[in-house]
């Protein structure tokens, strides 16, 4: 792979519902290692028209597989005229740094949408400044897109979402999440990749807390969270409430839905994607 | 796992678009091993209805996975009353035989839905049996579905799909297939697994070859197969034409479309399945 900026491989290419999901590889600056990303570019995107993107952040151990073939986003995606962009979860590759343990929850696959400041982490683990500037770069450079932006995500990456909106008024027209980790500064997954990747200083933690940011939050955005209620991780580590609570707080936009039997799966999130999708157009339209 | 007949263990439960996916492992007297299926029960099956089913053969190195999880037929299924069920491709276990040489098409993943007459194969080896016989009384014992039944299935699947709803009329309401083994006899895939399972007398392989059952065919059924013009198998392994023409020899209801772009995987199923949904449902309640 060359190490030259905005230079994409295509890696493999299906048409899917009138358009085409595409992996493309690419050598990144922010993050120092090559990675793959995924694109799906509904019908309207191959006639011509600039469509708007909604970034997709998947949670602990996917790739950029998971959601394009288990959600059946692209029905949806097509019918709206939506792409959708999916990202790889951390930094991989030679040189890449793991978790010793090699645990699913820290290292690779778990990048947690921060910049790490920490050894040995802070070289490659910058999957903020990825997502936010890198990425979105390189998609409205070379995809038929507009710069409207939506972004959701699963898990630790309905954490990265959330976080990722609140931290930048005015980049996303809406953002929702599926399952997220609302409140990681108090809860084990995030504690402990946040005590790995930013240190031990509690206060640095704050700034990527959903719940923190939203208690605080001085702009509004059109906030969409659906949580199944017979997730294994809820009580633990998702804490719904905490959100909930910081939306009380500031006034948010905050439309949190708890669904009766529902899981952490992916059928939780294939059987609601469609009104995601819905959600995000209205606003990327509007 | 018991080798009570008929007894079935739950082993995995999540719900989906107001229904259920669900799998389950049983003692399978008609392969000698302990089997897996998935099954989909669509929201009417949860209130008392009894529901018609889709029995749904996978491709080469499947399991009742694939469809499951990557194809999102559960919109469909549940928005029409659907139940679905997808069983392994092969008995899998102790004592099983598989490829000597672990090839992808032949032996473990690979039971192209026929009763094996040769050695190693002809004790567990009995596909074709299971789908047609044991596995519909489980189903119809054990949930809330009537005697209504379809077949569908993918590639081998696809083949599956076609001779066992050719060789027993009446049996299924209607058939469908993605990007079928259309004429094995005729095909590498084929003619290897033909030879291996049922030895080398080719008069036995034309009785699951689905365009010589088309072509001989007396009685009728809607039959309904999708085709993607960009899948790497279409010229050597899947052969549409030749079910064309045996539709043509005997008058058979063949509808069979060809997709321009589109390729051999769950992209392309899932672009499409909803469609063969309503084809069946159409049929099952009529």
């Amino acid at each position: 792979m060359s190490e030259l900026a905005n230079e994409l491989e295509n890696v493999s290419a299906n048409k899917s519902f009138g358009g085409w999901h595409k992996q493309y590889r690419h050598y990144s600056r922010t993050l120092g290692c090559t990675m793959r990303f995924a694109v799906y570019l509904p019908p309207q995107a191959m006639v011509g028209e600039n469509v708007p993107v909604l970034y997709w952040l998947s949670g602990l151990t996917c790739t950029d597989e998971n959601f394009m073939q288990k959600a059946g986003a692209q029905l949806a995606a097509a019918e709206l005229g939506v792409a959708i962009v999916a990202p790889d979860t951390s930094p991989r590759g030679e040189g890449v740094p793991d978790d010793p343990e090699a645990a699913y929850d820290l290292g690779l696959g778990a990048g947690f949408y921060v910049n790490a400041t920490e050894a040995p982490w802070s070289r490659h683990y910058r999957m903020y400044d990825y997502v936010v500037n890198e990425l979105p770069e390189l998609i409205e450079a070379h995809f038929p897109v507009n710069d409207r932006r939506a972004i959701s995500g699963h898990s630790m990456g309905g954490h990265g979402a959330l976080t990722i909106a609140l931290r930048n008024p005015g980049r996303y027209c809406s953002v929702s999440a599926f399952s997220p980790i609302s409140n990681p500064v108090n809860c084990p997954w995030g504690q402990k990749a946040f005590r790995a990747y930013l240190g031990d200083d509690q206060a640095l933690w704050q700034g990527h807390d959903a719940s923190v940011l939203m208690s605080e939050a001085s702009q509004s955005l059109p906030t969409l969270v659906d949580q199944g209620m017979d997730d294994d991780f809820l009580e633990r580590e998702l804490k719904p409430e905490a959100l909930e609570e910081a939306a009380r707080v500031s006034g948010f936009p905050l439309t949190l839905r708890r669904h009766e039997g529902y899981d952490h799966s992916y059928y939780f999130i294939a059987s609601f994607i469609a009104e995601h999708l819905q959600f995000h157009h209205r606003h990327l339209i509007s």
